[in-house]
């Protein structure tokens, strides 16, 4: 069985027009005091005056834009397919009345891309979710029409107002109808004050390692607490990072639901899905968690048959440009590895099978 | 060997007169529109105007304050001795010149209900924190001089500025020396702003679930990236509620440390302490995560000989009041049992066997 990437972002030549085009976050430039390092910047403060050059933002370059690149990164990576999806933090910027025309623009972008390397790449497709529901939910139907999509990414603001907003409801019916999977991913973090004032001298560590998933963890959680999974049962989302923390806090948030007067007076706790069901039924995970021990608590909450393999391309970079294997691949098929020593059959699910299966992919 | 719990709390009598006097959080009244129900108001908010009654803090009665109702817990519950600590939020919101003698007055107090139940009770201390760095140490080298005091509990807050403050130098020195544990507890949550705007619809699921566990990540992985455990490599800390998120989010800590531009290019990288070393050099884990998914985690992070068992008693009380044994006890022991099956010495270790060992406990 081929291994496929499920988790593998790309900034279409358009997208990087639009980045290069703007001046706040999120955007592309050279800075003066750097002005051979092409920085993307699109986390908040990420740009800020007292950020060092070598914290701001990141380095981009081809690897983010031309698609030759990720097809070289998966032939030294042994991935035989990838699903490739629009990074962080997707249109959520623009403006209303922008975002439907660039979503479709580049919807069809990614179909091309994808349709030039048959049996090599696959897409999650992306919503103008500033725009008005009506357009949201017209450019989900239009997916259906665009051969190599596979589901859409979205992040956790949704119309603006996080995922547990009632308006999502004709989004989540749409996505539901065609079958279309969400793959949902951070953007957006913490507020920087939870850092403490020495967070400068960390570099990215805190908002990318803790800041992220806690926002992806929140995100389902608020999904769950108001009811999405009760209403749209058939609603599938993959969730970055392995869920975030939510395999190891599944039983913690169980815990304090089932405790919770609140809840138990309005009559809410007992109508819940539990958490660990919608983990078994609604739920996939990726295998981009870094190690074996989160990867193990990812399976048993989940199951071995709904965990993908993923990269995170292209971040997480070798630091030493010389390297052609890189890390952060490497620790995590290592956790696969380790994770499933004597079980090959869950392995090959892990890297593709599972992929293969859940997503349709020719491969 | 016997079961002992290390995550237990009271707010002895003179704690409870303190924050029946006070009227801003933390604080404990009867509201008006509920005059038959205490109410412990701790965290930021939950007072708020539009609070429904239901979600206004959390009832309190004797189980808070009177020690016979801890011991008439620990019968009905299997537990041969517990180590008690003070509550969130400790001595924080106390003026410096008043925090040194409530911390002294306490710790006697709490050494002297221990005193009252041989073999059932020992404690950990707490600190005046909010007072200047002297009479902090001045505390911590008093405690070696109250028998049944075994380590200090702490919130997230430090001296103001967190745990990867280096003026908190002095006090990891003075706990070092003295081989003083750290009970290491959140408090603060995260700002209430990531939770959304339907958060008051939740109850207290969010913050307790997620802004607990997230706090103590962050505060951890602070002190890690301060190089806190470089400079005091005896320094030991016992994190609750199995870690907050750590055991999961190691691997990813690990990774962004190792991807980071700017730490590699400061030096710091490098030099580094792993964070799985730390789990199992430094870091012992409560099994309050109720789930065998979260606990095995736990486990193959430290080490089964770095666990211990804890029920976070008197919260998490069961809203039927009639129930005599408690849900959030019983899902702890039946995640050990599940955890540990066919590994009774493993299950007892973490029973009970550990924190006799570790904290060297004559029950």
């Amino acid at each position: 069985m081929p291994t496929i990437d499920v988790h593998t972002h790309v900034y279409p030549p358009s997208y990087m027009s639009l980045l290069r085009d703007r001046t706040t976050v999120p955007y592309v430039r050279n800075f003066p005091d750097a002005p051979d390092s092409t920085r993307l910047i699109i986390l908040p403060g990420e740009d800020s005056p007292s950020t060092p050059s070598t914290s701001r933002g990141r380095p981009i370059g081809p690897e983010y834009f031309d698609i030759s690149q990720k097809i070289a990164f998966m032939d030294v990576h042994g991935i035989a397919a990838s699903v490739i999806s629009l990074a962080n933090p997707w249109l959520d910027f623009l403006a209303p009345e922008d975002s439907p025309a660039a979503a479709a623009a580049l919807n069809d972008e990614l179909q091309s891309l994808c349709a030039q390397h048959p049996k090599r790449l696959y897409f999650f497709a992306t919503l103008p979710l500033s725009a008005p529901v009506d357009a949201v939910r017209a450019e989900a139907a239009r997916l259906g029409t665009l051969p190599m999509c596979r589901g859409v990414i979205m992040g956790t603001s949704g119309l603006g107002r996080g995922l547990d907003d009632a308006a999502l409801d004709p989004i989540w019916q749409a996505l539901e109808e065609q079958r279309l999977l969400v793959f949902l991913h951070p953007h957006y973090g913490l507020p920087g004050e939870v850092y403490g004032p020495r967070k400068g001298e960390y570099g990215h560590v805190l908002p990318l390692a803790i800041g992220f998933p806690i926002e992806t963890t929140i995100a389902v959680t608020r999904m769950l607490l108001s009811g999405v999974w009760e209403r749209w049962a058939g609603l599938e989302v993959l969730i970055a990072h392995s869920g975030g923390t939510l395999p190891f806090l599944a039983g913690r948030i169980e815990s304090c639901i089932a405790h919770d007067g609140h809840l138990k007076k309005e009559g809410r706790a007992e109508k819940m899905r539990s958490v660990w069901e919608v983990l078994k039924k609604n739920v996939y995970l990726d295998a981009v968690v870094y190690s074996e021990v989160g990867l193990r608590a990812a399976v048993e909450a989940s199951g071995k048959d709904r965990i993908m393999f993923g990269t995170d391309h292209p971040f997480f970079p070798p630091l030493d440009g010389e390297e052609t294997e890189w890390l952060s691949v490497k620790t995590n098929y290592a956790a696969i590895k380790q994770a499933f020593d004597g079980d090959a059959d869950a392995a090959e699910a892990v890297l593709g099978g599972n992929a293969a299966r859940i997503l349709k992919l020719d491969v």
